[in-house]
């Protein structure tokens, strides 16, 4: 049989790799994230990465249709993977909202795909973490999504702002000054603020809002208001006074933000921000940002707020609620940056050497016995020359060496050698004494 | 503005929605999993769900090539989402392993997507839960596959009972008997044993790969052996006399079960069974198969085996290996079968019912407390009836309900209502007490 020619291995434009440090930050971060919604009694579910292509379709925008990785299947469906998680808890609650009850709080960890244009740190396979509470409209879900936020941060160890918002601010100063039915526009002129500045986008609001410039001015005027959120919140109280709507999102914000404060959240790590507005069409009520303390240019880190109904193209039923994603990849990045990501390719903090090759089933029972007491270990599988163990062991970044030769055997003796500084600590040859020691060190 | 019509919401045939009692137990299942594969110093990858076409395509057969998933992207190229992890590992070592060093060992617990005609107990997405160590041929590894196995399950509380057998045994022996090149349509028609019978396969062995009638009844008295472990060691040993490759393969299964037994695994739990076989051209040495005591006949729960040259397709470099892969569809099924899979749809324990409108800053504030000491808590968001409340409490299988009025506000109370039994205890409203009396109904 003639050899064919070798494939090289290699993965598409786009998509990467996970390797063991990476993967690792990446299950602890999940692992974080999971312990702080179930915390709050958010449970979790999962949909296909295939829907029919009409479930997705013109439901991400244009631009997103764009991106869609669509195809026929082999049973002549037009299909699409995934661009979301909102998409298709969309379709899932259409369909399953009447078995499972309202308020529903789920949590869905999963991988998305977009076939975006390739720029850097662009990714077209990443992963969403999205918490929503579906099925009420009480203020109690919109504190405790911002709860949520603070908490994952804290069990991050990340120091964090959270920006809020109320979608129902601006638009209702929008219809006190006549511009109603003009907030689409104006709003995605305001995203700008940072971009172009504040004249370019006073000129945008008046040329594609038809706002007179005075209307401009104002409306840049509120979403500038800045000062402690006390002081902001009777300011908006003022310039919303007359309109219902403009008013009551006011409330809900000073309902929020009490809230929160109650609840324990320290007043710096909250701040009301009349700017965000967290695109267009979607949100309607309160919504969240989050920047990191030590990182804020790199962008909310985890962002979300409060819809009125979600599942609207597939079901009659009305679901209104709320939710917020973890920008995993964004924050893996920044944990990287700030030098917080575990080195270590190696889950387990201890290795034994395989050093007297008789002894091969003394080692693999007592590398059972310290797991049994809860210490990963990993048994390097052939006696090779201890020198060349060792450098394996460090290339791994194992915490710490078990080293047990004829003598120690013998003797009933073991060394356990601390990889961080070489030293050596001599210990009676048991599971119990090793495992102590070796939690010494890890501390 | 019309209305657009309803898109019905609806999954793609053999795609599943994941409601959370289902989610949390694979969620459980992948957790005990990880801990049992990162104990023994397995690092976890992923790899992309779409790879290049050509990596995918011919690595798994006619059958999957024609399964998989394929497309063209919008870049143009030609591409395939993954069917199994393996294939996606030999490309993954081909291309990292220079940079990761040998031993290797991964786990990848991921999705792979085979459009499989439907039947059944198949879908067309399914999870994979893999282990390998790669660039060894070293016995330990060997022996740590099965340890692996068995750690798997005490892990799960299931009993299982482990096949072990090398498939050097039986090439020796077809060898011994002159059948050295027909060894690929013999595994094929011993693999039938248990369908089709004993005469038919001999009838299959003589007929397609041309043997005698006795040289048939050879194999299949070989692969019929049965006894104690130690007998039937005893028995190869005669039936492979003379022959160098059978004989190595004997004396390593022989090093196998000792290594096993050594390491604590308990005799009653690994059977060698010289009748498995695992598929045809991929695995090379030892192999595993596992049944569960309780339902043996779902099939192999938990399966692997060692091989010679794991990315022979992508590199030059020789990757010897052995890994296993944890059935998590079967499993899921076969703990659901034996009720053995928790019915609350909920990950918190506690449910804080919200009585008293005009206390929600109290409930949020305990809430928050309740969870510092560990302890999962869900609010009801808004001041229902409190029987609503409760339903709704019973309905998602919270384990007790914290009930707290204007009355037990002031008198510094609460009642704590045991939701298996209706049971209520009065205790002082202190977070701490709370999370001690909950505890105590936990257990």
């Amino acid at each position: 049989m003639s050899k064919p020619q070798l494939i090289t291995p290699r993965t598409l434009p786009g998509f990467r790799d996970f390797l063991p440090v990476a993967m690792m930050a990446r299950e602890k971060l999940i692992a974080t994230a999971r312990d702080v919604y179930r915390s709050y009694g958010f449970a979790p579910i999962d949909t296909p990465a295939l829907e029919l292509e009409e479930i997705l379709l013109g439901k991400g925008g244009e631009e997103t249709d764009k991106q869609m990785y669509r195809f026929e299947d082999a049973g002549g469906r037009r299909v699409g993977m995934r661009f979301d998680l909102t998409v298709p808890l969309a379709r899932f609650a259409a369909q399953r909202i009447a078995e499972l009850g309202t308020p529903f709080k789920r949590y869905h960890i999963a991988t998305v795909w977009r076939g975006e244009r390739m720029q850097r740190g662009r990714y077209r396979e990443f992963m969403q973490c999205d918490f929503d509470t579906i099925g009420t409209t009480a203020v109690t879900a919109d504190i405790e999504t911002g709860l949520v936020i603070h908490d994952l941060f804290r069990a991050l160890g990340l120091a964090v702002k959270i920006r809020v918002n109320n979608r129902q601010v601006l638009t209702g100063f929008l219809e006190k000054l006549d511009l109603g039915g003009r907030a689409e526009s104006i709003l995605r002129a305001l995203d700008k603020l940072g971009k172009i500045g504040r004249e370019k986008v006073a000129a945008e609001i008046v040329e594609v809002a038809g706002a007179t410039q005075a209307q401009a001015d104002d409306v840049l005027k509120l979403s500038e208001l800045s000062g402690e959120n006390d002081a902001v919140l009777v300011e908006l109280d003022k310039l919303l006074a007359g309109n219902e709507r403009g008013l009551a999102g006011v409330a809900r914000l000073r309902e929020v933000l009490s809230g929160m404060a109650a609840a324990g959240v320290p007043q710096e790590r909250v701040k009301l921000d009349v700017s965000i507005a967290r695109g267009l069409g979607y949100y309607t009520g309160v919504i969240y940002e989050s920047f990191l303390d030590e990182l804020p240019d790199i962008g909310s880190v985890c962002s979300g707020g409060r819809y009125d109904n979600l599942a609207e193209l597939y079901t009659k039923e009305k679901l209104p609620g709320i939710g917020a994603s973890l920008g995993l990849d964004r924050l893996l990045s920044a944990l990287e940056e700030l030098g917080r990501v575990a080195t270590a390719a190696t889950p387990a903090p201890l290795f034994l050497t395989f050093f007297d090759a008789e002894r091969l089933h003394d080692y693999l029972k007592l590398a059972r016995e310290l797991r049994a007491l809860g210490v990963g270990v990993e048994v390097y599988p052939e006696p090779k020359k201890l020198g060349q163990q060792l450098k394996y062991a460090d290339r791994r970044g194992f915490r710490a060496a078990l080293i047990i030769g004829s003598q120690e055997f013998a003797a009933g003796l073991c060394q356990l050698k601390d990889l961080r500084n070489g030293t050596t600590h001599e210990l009676p040859l048991e599971a119990a004494r090793i495992a102590e020691k070796l939690a010494e060190l890890q501390h």
